[in-house]
C-alpha cells in the first residue's frame, strides 16, 4: 500500500426534496450568482425554477449563462467567464450534468485570473484562486460533483484537457436522486459506464497490488453501479434505484477509489477524450469503445492477475478472457458501442485519433507512445 | 434510500514516515500546542520523539499533557483545559489511539468555553467552538482521526458519554501503518472488533433496507478489517496488512458507512459503554460480549433479513443463526470474550448494567426500556 494524501471538503446534501436548501448555502459565500446549465431539458423538470426561487429567497441575485454543450467548449466558458467579470458575480451555481459542472468549475476560475482560461487546461498556469461552486446535480456520471478536476475541449485545436485544484471542489452539492427520474436511457448507460471508468482506472493501473481495502471500495462500488443501471432500465421510476445510482457514481472519482495505488494512470479516458474531441460521441459511448480494447492490450503487457481478481469480484467469472467478455456484454445489454465501427467511426481514421490521444497522454506524464495507442484502437475495430 | 447530508473536510497524510509532514501542517494553525498522549509508548517507539522534533523544527512550543487513560476521563481531560488555558495553548496535538484523539477533542473544546466540560457530554451545552486539533494515530480502532465524535467517561458519576460537532473535527490526521508495526495482538483485536462494531450499527438499525451502495460498502470495509486483522495475528510485521487495517478502522467510522440509512442507533455501543464505565474493560472486548447477545435480540424482533445478507456477503455462510455464530467465532479466534463470564463479570450485576446503560440510551434518544437492556445483557451470560 502506497502514501497517499485524502482531502475532500465538499458538502453533501443527498436526497428528494433537496433543492430550496440550495439558496441558504449559497448566500453564506456571495449575493450574485451565474447559474450555468445546458440545453434546457433542467426548465422541463423543475430544476431551473426550484433552483431560481431558492437563490431568490435568500437575496442572491441571478445572472444566467446558459447552453452548455455535452462536451464542454472552451469559447463558451470564456463566454462565461467575461459574463462572470461584467456583472461581478461572486458565485457560481452548476445545474445539471458533469459537463455544466466542469464548465462552471472552469469559469469559477478563470473569473480570479487575468490570462486566458486555457491556460489552466495547456498547463501554462496552475489555478491559484477561483469563485465558490455550488453544484445541483441532475446526471450520475462524472464524479465533478465532488472533486478537484474539470475537463472542457478546445475546439480550435480539436483537444479535450482537464485541470485539478483544490480551488475548485464545489462547497456545496446537491444530489436530488428525483431530478434524475426523467433521464433517458441512453443516459443512465452513458453514467454507468463512467462511473465504472473511473473505478478501473486506477484499480489497473495501480503500482501495488496489496491494497486490499481499496480493492474492496472499488467492487463494492462497481456492484452498486452495476446494480444501479440494470434496475433503472428495467423500472426507471425505481427511486431506490436511482438514489443508489446517484450516490455510487459520485463514489467513484472522489478520490477513495484509488487510495494506496501510487498514482492512477486515467489511459482509457486518455484515448476515449480523442473520440468525443474529433467526432463529439458521448463520452460513455466511447468509453464502452475504449475500455474492452484496452483491458486486451493490459492482459498481454501486465497479466491476467488483476482482471482475474475484478472479474470474480463484481461479475462472478475466473479467467481475465471472461471478465473482459463480461464488460463487453454488459456494456452491449445497456445499448453501448464496443467497436469503433458500431459508432460509425472508420478504422482508416486510427491513426489521426492516436495522434489526437498523444496530446492527452503528453499531458498527463503517460508513457504510451503512438504505436501503443494505435494498437489499443486496432483492437477496438 | 433515506435523504443525508455528508461533510467530512479531515486532510489525511498516510503512509510510512508521514509524521516529520505535522509541524508545517500544525504551524498554519498555532504557535504553542498541548501534547496529549497516554501510557508512554509513543517514547518506546520513536512517535514522541519525531512528533516534538517536527513541531519544535517549525517553530511550536510544546506543553505536555501525559497519562491519558484507554478510557479516558472526565478530571484527567478538566485537567487538559486548565494547562491548556493557563499555557495559551492554541492547537491540540493528539498522538495515540481513540481515546488519546477524544480527550484532546474534549480539552479543544473545553479550553474554548466558561463552563464546565461535562456539559457537552451531559447535553447541557452544545460546542461552539474549539480550538484546532491535528492527530497521529498509533491504534486503528475508533476512527476518531476522522469524524467529529468523541466520548469521555465520568469517573464519579460512572457515566461513559459521547458528543459531536463539527468544530472538533481534525484538521489533519497522519497515519502512519509503520507506528502500529509494535502494536500487542489483543490491541489489534480490540479495534478489529471496534470496527466492525462501528460498520454494524448503521447497518442493522436501518429503518431502509433498500440502500445497495452503503450496503455494498459496509461489506467491503468489514471484509476488510477480518483480513486485515487476520493477516497482522498471522504475520504482524505485514505493512500491507497494517496500512489496510488502519485506513479501514477509519473508513469504518468516518460518516459514509450509513448514509441513506435514515439514522444510526448505536445500540452495542450503548450497552457496551456501561461495561466499559463499571468495570474498566477494554472497548473491543466488551463489544465482543454485547454484539452476538445484541444479534440474538434483534432477530427476533426485526427477523433474519439483514444478517442474512451480511452473513453472505462477509462470512460466505447462509442463514442468520449461522451470521451471528461466525461473529462469536472470530472473535474467539482473535482472542476476545464473547460471554460476559469469560471478563468475569457476574451475571447478578446485569440489573446494575441495565440500569447504567439506560442512562446512554436516554441521552441518545433510544427507544429501549431496561427490560430489553437485560434481555440483552442476560442472552451474554
Amino acid at each position: 500500500m502506497q502514501n497517499f494524501t485524502f482531502y475532500n471538503p465538499v458538502k453533501i446534501i443527498f436526497g428528494k426534496g433537496s433543492i430550496p436548501k440550495l439558496g441558504g448555502e449559497a448566500a453564506r459565500a456571495g449575493r450574485k450568482a451565474l447559474l450555468i446549465y445546458g440545453g434546457g431539458s433542467i426548465k422541463n423538470n423543475g430544476v431551473h425554477e426550484a433552483v431560481t426561487d431558492s437563490l431568490v429567497k435568500n437575496g442572491i441575485t441571478v445572472v444566467e449563462h446558459a447552453g452548455v454543450k455535452p462536451n464542454p467548449v472552451l469559447t463558451h466558458a470564456r463566454e462565461g467567464v467575461k459574463k462572470a467579470k461584467e456583472n461581478g458575480c461572486d458565485i457560481m451555481i452548476a445545474a445539471g450534468g458533469g459537463s455544466v459542472i466542469d464548465e462552471a468549475k472552469a469559469i469559477a476560475a478563470g473569473a480570479r485570473y487575468d490570462g486566458d482560461l486555457w491556460d489552466f487546461f495547456s498547463g501554462r498556469a496552475a489555478i491559484k484562486d477561483a469563485l465558490p461552486v455550488f453544484t445541483v446535480l441532475t446526471i450520475p456520471a462524472t464524479g465533478s460533483e465532488m472533486n478537484q478536476g474539470c475537463v472542457i475541449t478546445n475546439e480550435v485545436t480539436k483537444q479535450k484537457f482537464s485541470t485539478v485544484s483544490p480551488k475548485i471542489f464545489p462547497k456545496v452539492s446537491i444530489l436530488d436522486p428525483e431530478t434524475t427520474l426523467t433521464l433517458p436511457a441512453i443516459q443512465v448507460a452513458n453514467g454507468g459506464v463512467d462511473a465504472l471508468a473511473h473505478l478501473i482506472e486506477g484499480y489497473f493501473t495501480t503500482r501495488d497490488a496489496d491494497v486490499t481495502i481499496t480493492d474492496e471500495l472499488v467492487h463494492a462500488i462497481a456492484r452498486s453501479v452495476i446494480s444501479g443501471t440494470d434496475r433503472i432500465r428495467v423500472n426507471p421510476g425505481d427511486y431506490d434505484a436511482r438514489a443508489s445510482m446517484m450516490w455510487s457514481a459520485t463514489l467513484a472519482l472522489n478520490g477513495l477509489q484509488s487510495l494506496g495505488y501510487g498514482g492512477t494512470s486515467f489511459a482509457n479516458h486518455a484515448i476515449e477524450h480523442s473520440l468525443s474531441a474529433l467526432y463529439d460521441i458521448a463520452h460513455g459511448a466511447g468509453l464502452a469503445i475504449i475500455i474492452p480494447a484496452w483491458f486486451k492490450y493490459h492482459l498481454k503487457t501486465d497479466g491476467p492477475g488483476r482482471l482475474e481478481k475484478f472479474g470474480s469480484a463484481v461479475f462472478g467469472v475466473k479467467t481475465a478472457e471472461e471478465t473482459i467478455t463480461a464488460f463487453e456484454k454488459w456494456f452491449g445489454k445497456i445499448g453501448e458501442p464496443t467497436r469503433l465501427s458500431e459508432a460509425k467511426i472508420p478504422a482508416a481514421d486510427i491513426p489521426e485519433i492516436a495522434e489526437n490521444a498523444m496530446g492527452l497522454i503528453k499531458r498527463w506524464g503517460m508513457s504510451y507512445d503512438l504505436k501503443t495507442v494505435e494498437e489499443i484502437l486496432k483492437k477496438a475495430k
